[in-house]
């Protein structure tokens, strides 16, 4: 007999069956027993009499095989039960559990639950975030090549940082120095360049920064596309909202049981989301809510309060910021007169979630941009070359995976929305 | 007006378009000029009257903007060609073209072809390369989805090396040394421990090999599997005669006007996959090709001998190889007998394209074969603790994503199957 999921036991109400999973819970009373057993699709309650098994041996999370026959029959998961005939245990756990699984919540810390991350991440509410987290990933792909997007893959291992700046992870590649890519920012506007016009990307990409907050990874997953062949950044900016659109609809309808679970709601674009230029909101900041000590730049307070400025007057979670300053942008993005560009930020419950924009695509005004930034053009030429072969207009944009999956479900932590971490001090498990 | 794509033209006939993309070919006649403009999705002849334009700097590989009328007439490519009313060049080429790319081969060297990778890709033979190559990506996913698996993302910076072998990339991770992943290998088993159950990843896995041949990359793509709740290997190797099966259907139907500019044919798999037991494939080597120096292992040539005799005796172009020697296969690979093994490879064509197998599941064993392979299970410990607590029977395999467009395609060089190579000498572009 073949292994029947949990979720299917519910066509089998009556019939023998073979179910697997790991050992949820333990009850034993007088004369009979109640396990619960726990597969990938959900959990059921089993009940031996205590006649027949001795299962005193029995250890929560050990790995077993049921055989039974489903009987109807109320309990707090379905409304049947499997009486167990035969029990076999797969794997035993060897030593005490180092955390409690089989409460509501997990109420660990986070370096505990980071340590223990195979088994927290066995926890019904810590594995409900990647299952959206798969969705959100899934739908990034399917919209885009629907769109008429390639999907690329691009070298980590790089002879040249993409933004000109220090944090980067080097190594030796044999007689040479490589990095750890930062972005896959050179090798998309080349590959829009080769001809595939629309691509885009979901790999790892590497920051070596020093700081260690709720918001950095110093590895995390990237979402990125570029496209050729349009106007302006507004163009990337249309495509981003009807790309959210798409996520935050099949987050709601296919994840909705893992949502019931976190206690979650997801918000839905109903209408064009708001923007407002990045001067405009350093008043405003000012203005409203007397935040003077801001340099040219938005902080995380900053972002939060515009965050909450959008969500009070204009009743959106997200709000576009535009126009930021040519300082503030590396020297790829397109100026927009002497102090702004063509970019843009996408605030999303007040934190950023993308930058994007348009590119500069014309060679002599790259060259002119990087020496603008106080670069030197000669580090740059593998990637500068190709915009002497006709470089259509183009722009694009990133989001990182971790942070709009913890947006999305209110985590505190971006470390939470991380299978295994990458931080400042954590290199294992 | 809005851009319309060259493979939607033909329902603008008699209708004024607005069309984008490169300048593939120019052919001045007396008094008209014909100018072939390539997008994304083709090409299209445009026919400029030369008392209307000067296109005498017009440059190929410009990308440029025409206005016209679409009109029927037969061409080499299509049986309508657009009147231009007006060209706009976006994006003059700045200087001469270092390969010709209008021709119907684009007759350079490998060396040649990947330095100037930008312009290569744009070549049609080049770039349907890539379209293939996205249809086996995303069956791979699209399959495994359907099956129940849940997709990851694991860390490629490590504090262990997967194999315990040598060839890995090594840096400076602030205080820690880290190394680049040869393989998800331990996560995945993690994560199947961690409940998922059934896990894929699609990601760039690195290998520090010093050799420089037509098949190795030290950056490559690869595609993995890791299932729980087996019996045995052969529900691994199952599961990936459906996925090739589901791969190859959509390769050729969904690939075919790619397949028709590469002149390929694609197999089908109709009937189940043999397989050969490694010391019969040794035998068989030494009897039928008097093939006597392999040492326990097989050589590319065996490969290509053994590939060649299952498709003249069994018509097959793919062949499981199994039981391979313990020997040879990794710490976590689960012991059959004293000897061998319960892992194999998958040829194809003559190539390994695959290597999997069941894993050990017991904490204990997977210590003593740790031990048996000479290696410290002290420096294994953040992968072994997690088989203290409940791991099910699992296995699974990789598929190098260059390896199996290059072979179903039949190229001579992995690289040609890799937007941008990173080999023993190459790191830029």
């Amino acid at each position: 007999m073949s292994r029947i999921m949990v979720n299917e036991l519910k066509k089998y109400i009556n019939e023998k069956v073979v179910i697997q999973g790991f050992v949820h819970r333990i009850r034993r009373l007088k004369s009979i027993s109640f396990i619960i057993l726990r597969d990938r699709t959900g959990f059921v309650q089993c009940v031996a009499d205590n006649n027949s098994f001795d299962i005193s041996d029995l250890k929560l999370e050990s790995v077993v095989e049921v055989n039974g026959e489903v009987k109807t029959g109320e309990n707090v998961f379905n409304n049947f039960e499997v009486l167990i005939e035969k029990i076999n245990i797969i794997n035993s756990v060897k030593c005490e559990l180092p955390i409690e699984l089989n409460k509501e919540d997990l109420d660990i810390n986070l370096e505990t639950m980071l340590n223990n991350r195979v088994l927290s991440l066995r926890h019904q509410k810590i594995n409900a975030i990647f299952k959206i987290q798969n969705i959100i990933v899934r739908s990034f792909r399917e919209f885009l090549s629907k769109e008429g997007f390639t999907e690329i893959f691009t070298p980590k291992l790089v002879s040249e940082g993409a933004e000109g700046g220090t944090e980067v992870f080097k190594l030796k590649y044999f007689e040479k120095e490589a990095y750890l890519a930062q972005s896959p920012q050179f090798y998309k506007q080349m590959m829009v360049g080769a001809g595939f016009e629309r691509v885009f990307e979901v790999a790892h990409v590497y920051r070596a920064e020093e700081h260690n907050t709720s918001r950095h990874l110093n590895e995390y997953v990237s979402m990125d596309f570029e496209m050729g062949f349009i106007e302006d950044e507004k163009d990337i900016m249309k495509m981003e909202e009807e790309l959210l659109k798409i996520i935050l609809k099949n987050v709601k309808n296919e994840g909705k049981s893992c949502l019931d679970v976190l206690k979650v709601n997801i918000p839905i674009i109903d209408k064009p989301i708001p923007t407002m230029k990045f001067n405009e909101a350093i008043e405003l900041l000012k203005r409203e809510y007397n935040k003077n000590d801001l340099e040219g730049d938005l902080d995380p307070e900053a972002e939060k309060l515009l965050g909450r400025y959008v969500k009070e007057k204009l009743d959106s979670d997200f709000l576009f910021l535009t126009h930021y300053p040519r300082k503030k942008r590396p020297m790829y993005t397109m100026p927009c007169g002497e102090e702004e560009t063509h970019s843009f930020d996408l605030l999303f419950r007040g934190v950023e979630i993308t930058t994007g924009g348009q590119r500069i695509h014309d060679y002599d005004n790259l060259i002119k941009n990087i020496v603008y930034k106080g670069l030197s053009p000669e580090n740059y030429e593998s990637y500068t070359e190709v915009f002497k072969y006709g470089m259509p207009k183009h722009g694009g944009l990133a989001i990182g995976l971790e942070r709009i999956t913890a947006q999305l479900l209110d985590l505190e932590n971006i470390r939470e929305a991380t299978l295994i971490t990458r931080d400042r001090t954590r290199l294992t498990p």
